[in-house]
């Protein structure tokens, strides 16, 4: 099961000169979702995970799959205003302004060893994010699982020179 | 465990005089979040179950956990303008006005027998859209999961009326 050759890639979205990579082709394919889940957690073999944070929205579907396989709680990580009780707030740069992720200010408990997920990581902003506010509540993020890389964006170079485990399944060429 | 002790209710979310049941808290719960994932697949014991379809955004989280369980693929039922391929589109009415839901046109097949996942059930009005979409492609809803009903709106019964397995693992009155 080549992880590559079940995501669709859909030319000129959202935008001309964006080739967006579909992971719901990967979803649709029982086989090879159950082998990326696998995957996914594949690093974390013998480390206490405590909780999974899965970033919205494709991240939802992708870590509640990875939390139920390690038997862990879930953290959503959601686009600002869309958490309904007590959250913090971060801040991450876009290629033009900025956007916000929030997390619960319960979600966390001090100690916590927590796996962030998503489906893909290009610049790493939105991970970056993720991290910060998981480590501001006190927390320690262990590591980061991402079905796609797109290295030339240098996201996942820059989580792991951050000393965090870095997961990724395939690649493709820039955005 | 009783799910009940673990949601979190909210008054006047997002609105005055809403009571809003939220699940985040279930979900930060290990052991209460994979009691929950077991008991929503459990009427589906003995059946063949190809598809589990998850209503974006809360329904991706359990649903991506349900399809895990059930070592289905998964099949996302997404707001308007939020899938990349050709969908098919199915509107439902809200208090005032109606919204759409869409899900991608090769998302089902023939003869998939699909069970529809969310964190609530109310009105039913995004579970029978995407019952629609997804009958409408060709698939069969065996069932539908719910973590919470609010039986006062009726969602649930229509759908046992229309002939769907319906689980709910607890209940709340009023909205």
């Amino acid at each position: 099961m080549d992880i590559t050759s079940v995501i669709r890639t859909i030319p000129d979205y959202p935008k001309k000169g964006i080739m967006f990579r579909d992971i719901t082709t990967l979803l649709g394919h029982a086989q090879a979702f159950r082998r990326a889940v696998d995957e996914l957690v594949q690093p974390y073999a013998g480390i206490r995970i405590d909780k999974v944070a899965g970033i919205e929205a494709r991240g939802f579907i992708v870590g509640g799959a990875v939390a139920h396989q390690l038997s862990t709680s879930f953290v959503p990580v959601r686009k600002k205003g869309k958490l309904p009780w007590k959250t913090y707030e971060q801040a991450y740069e876009l290629e033009y302004g900025t956007d916000h992720v929030e997390m619960h200010q319960d979600a966390i408990s001090e100690g916590d060893q927590v796996v962030v997920v998503d489906d893909l990581i290009a610049t790493g902003g939105t991970a970056e994010a993720a991290i910060k506010l998981i480590e501001h509540a006190g927390g320690t993020v262990i590591g980061c699982s991402f079905v796609i890389d797109l290295p030339d964006l240098g996201g996942a170079q820059k989580l792991k020179d951050a000393g965090k485990i870095v997961r990724t399944l395939c690649e493709f060429e820039g955005e």
